[in-house]
């Protein structure tokens, strides 16, 4: 059953970003479509410790991110940037997490309103094969109020696969595939780190 | 039996904070309320191991921090702290935990008395939803004398949540439930890494 | 059977290397000599998520990189640097891994094309055991063209043992064994690592 | 059967090291008593992955640290360190391990020979109760040569419990137990760790 397999690859990925500490104070919401026409999907409920596993982890919503018949919990707030992606592209996946580093790289470039990747190996864990690609990640402002944010946040989902800093807020991150947005957003999150990496020990050494 | 369901919420903590290596040489402290009037907690034994899991683990104390009947083990000297918390409050639960980042926050703040965050979103974990949120968390002094650290400690426990860190001693998060205090603390925690971060990498970077 | 022997030794490097979170993004490949006239080896499947354990993770291929006979899976484009080593060394086996510090490295040394280590304890397991030992790790340019970028790789392969950083494409070290091989990376890692903490720290101090 | 809880308490101790990664590139040895008149002691064997569990990863060794009876393995070069701690003192446990942290110190803190520490709570764990306690670790020169080294080391070895830097080679640490070997070793690391970070992060705040 295709709602079934979703389900498993979702909650296969909160287990593993679990172990990864990445949903410091119950932060962080994913996402995975089950439907197509109309669109469903499942999406974490709000306030978990996402180290647990239960049955009550995930609910499942309609196209306007509306719980689907009566279920325990509720969708997070956060629901409507999901909803974003899913509406607007044929995305699968869509997965919005807190870290450290992708905080700390959305305050140092905020101003600029994105940061720029070049000449990495791991940009082709992107699906940017060319040579010399360049990738672009939106860093937009972190409206306190969640329509607004989601309507800036709606400007930057333009393909299938993507991906926006939201200033102080985390990542969200969409592709066709659960397995391709973890890819992906591996991929953003090693980026972070090493241009962290580089700019603490850059001066160091000259 | 409400006295084993936060046991077994307590214990849970243990472990997950033993495994992020919260407790490096035998540092910390675990409490949580087990009953209201009389106040009555349990608090980790003495100079454990804390990566390993006993039921000699925890003592089961008073209001006033004495062992309630006989039992092997004895509180921390420390047990102080969580005693001024929950006579002062309703709160269910107090940690407190050495981490190298808390500690270097401690050391870098101690001589302004406080760290303020605003403008990141994990605040909301802190149960602060309002727009621009401001969070401070108070610096002490390390007094050697527990009496005297517990007393200028006590100045800053004013609701059932609160935080204060101990400068080269770690911090102390309670709240109302076991869920709520561990959750702060990882937003607290988030917050101690992020401005870390931000500043090493600042200066590099303009 | 050697076959299997050699499948599990690199199955096993697999798994640790997933647990230390050394294949963001998919990234990564590993390779093991199954024979030596002709040459055959395993190497790790193109594209897929090395945190799963499966019997269609490796592929079996010659000394040209060509699969043996009908399999599942392809072997990945940098199938060619494994078939440089192989050929050119008795090495049995061949390790390929991003880490931001093996990129970050590469890239603050790149323009020496080569980084140097001495004085350090941990030289030893790289097999140099006299006093004062110096290793020097080349670091070559990241050409996209994959035959271009193997025809560069092989002219540092000189002996069963040795390693080469690519510029913001990781590490490739091979060695007789996979203990050797593992061992001889996890030292690299180390040196890396160190190497960058005391640029970050040594400013401060003085 | 007291040799063997030697051996649980040594072989638990490796376990958790090994999860930490404080063995790279198969560094590192750990040595606990298991007789007093004479001294014998088991220290782990030479050259092997300590993520490994198994029968031949120790060997049992008398007070000049050579093999007693017919065995599997041979004890490491640096078992001369342990011979020298186990011989001058009544310590139980000696424990050496490399850690980024520890050899960065080494190194930044080298020429002076020596790293001091003081108001830091977690200075406790080293059985330091009074008021403003005051650490030395000594730093001493990493000499090729294994018996001038020991010689040099031996230096530093006064009471039951003591730690020794030797520079860009790791850190010992001995004590009365291996409970708190480890608990001390802990301590030291926390120390380390949070001296490192401190300097990253001091310049850029001010």
């Amino acid at each position: 059953m295709t709602f079934l397999t979703r389900y498993e690859e979702l909650r296969a990925i909160k287990q593993e970003f679990a172990a990864r500490d990445w949903f410091p104070g119950t932060s962080g919401n994913l996402a995975i479509r089950t439907n197509s026409s109309p669109t469903e999907f499942l999406v974490t409920a709000s306030g978990k410790d996402k180290r647990q596993d239960t049955p009550d982890d995930f609910v499942h919503v309609d196209a306007t991110g509306q719980l689907i018949g009566e279920q325990n919990g509720r969708p997070s707030a956060e629901t409507l940037l999901h909803v974003e992606v899913f509406n607007r592209t044929t995305a699968g996946c869509s997965l919005h997490v807190h870290t450290v580093d992708n905080n700390v790289i959305s305050e140092l470039y905020g101003d600029r309103g994105e940061i720029r990747f070049r000449s990495q190996e791991i940009i082709k864990a992107l699906g940017r094969w060319e040579e010399d690609a360049e990738v672009i990640v939106p860093i937009i402002t972190n409206h306190a109020d969640i329509p607004t944010l989601a309507a800036d946040f709606a400007k930057h989902i333009r393909t299938e696969s993507g991906a926006v800093l939201i200033r102080n807020h985390g990542i969200t991150v969409w592709a066709p595939t659960a397995f391709e947005a973890k890819k992906q957003l591996e991929a953003f999150e090693f980026l972070f780190s090493y241009t962290l990496k580089l700019q603490a020990c850059r001066q160091a050494i000259y």
